[in-house]
């Protein structure tokens, strides 16, 4: 960031963008809202992004990035392919858990034709599990399935599961959330 | 429905609402260009729906009951709990794959406020698969764990990978549908 910009205001700019988005859609909001909501003006938002395309953009690589880090923070050197996709299991889960808004935004940008512009393969948790179910693959300890097979029997029911807990539908508390990673485990080990 | 009602004009209002819906979102449609689109004046609309919400929520249930029908045809008497569930999981795999369109009109609502106006438990295929996974738990043929929990690992990944298929990422043929159905019936196999 140049020295015109201020990391506190990016932030609430970001953090309004949330807020109004997961409320309004994205049809709904425009700048001078945002600009509203998170105290600064107009041209403040035009320093940090070209559009409100851009700053949806920006700021759904931002939160991919940010689920990104806190799903991998509890991988160490010399994991088995288990204690490696359950670490990640575990961690992903307790990220979103802890920040529905992100999951919200996540969801509703994913329906908008600006997904276009994203390569979901760059992001370093796509990357991360990706080689993982093939190093599994390779020593046999992960069923022998396209990727996107096991990706919907094993990381895809967290959204699920956070869909469900965040509705009421079913309270995901730690003996619960123990035995959803167990199976996710067992669906897709060899 | 009275004599004033005609079964071909509601089909063509109901399909393109299906059509206009999954491609401008609810925002972007009004009942003059579902009328235009179905060939039949606005006031025909009228006819069959209160308003733009009534004509929504009633093609959401009417999508629902046929997604409820197609999953539940192949049920036969005396079936054993595993084999309930495989044919559930098949058919409405099968009825999915077939008319992607209802399963993007269901995404699209079930993010709308007008979701409140549903009960989800009244649908057919939900109170079956509810009384299946119970006889399951009760014989131990199903893992003991809170249904949603159960749904989340077996019947939720038909959408996933639906998802998946249509858009590519990966193909779901014969060979996948039947692997991914037993992982599917292995994940809560107790």
């Amino acid at each position: 960031m140049t020295r015109t910009r201020d990391l506190a205001k990016y932030d609430s700019i970001i953090q309004a963008s949330v807020n109004l988005t997961n409320k309004l859609g994205f049809d709904g909001i425009s700048i001078s809202k945002i600009a509203k909501k998170a105290k600064v003006s107009p041209a403040t938002i035009y320093i940090y992004f070209d559009n409100k395309e851009d700053l949806f953009t920006k700021l759904y690589i931002d939160i991919r990035e940010k689920m990104s880090k806190g799903a991998l923070e509890g991988l160490e050197e010399g994991m088995t392919t288990e204690e490696m996709f359950k670490s990640i299991w575990h961690h992903s889960f307790a990220f979103n858990l802890k920040h529905p808004e992100y999951l919200v935004y996540r969801e509703q940008f994913e329906r908008t034709t600006m997904m276009r512009n994203i390569k979901p393969e760059e992001f370093e948790l796509f990357k991360t599990i990706d080689s993982l179910l093939r190093r599994g693959i390779e020593e046999k300890t992960i069923k022998t399935l396209p990727l996107p097979i096991l990706t919907a029997f094993s990381y895809a029911p967290i959204i699920t599961l956070l869909t469900y807990h965040n509705a009421g539908i079913v309270k995901m508390d730690e003996n619960h959330i123990e035995q959803a990673c167990a199976i996710a485990w067992n669906a897709i080990h060899s």
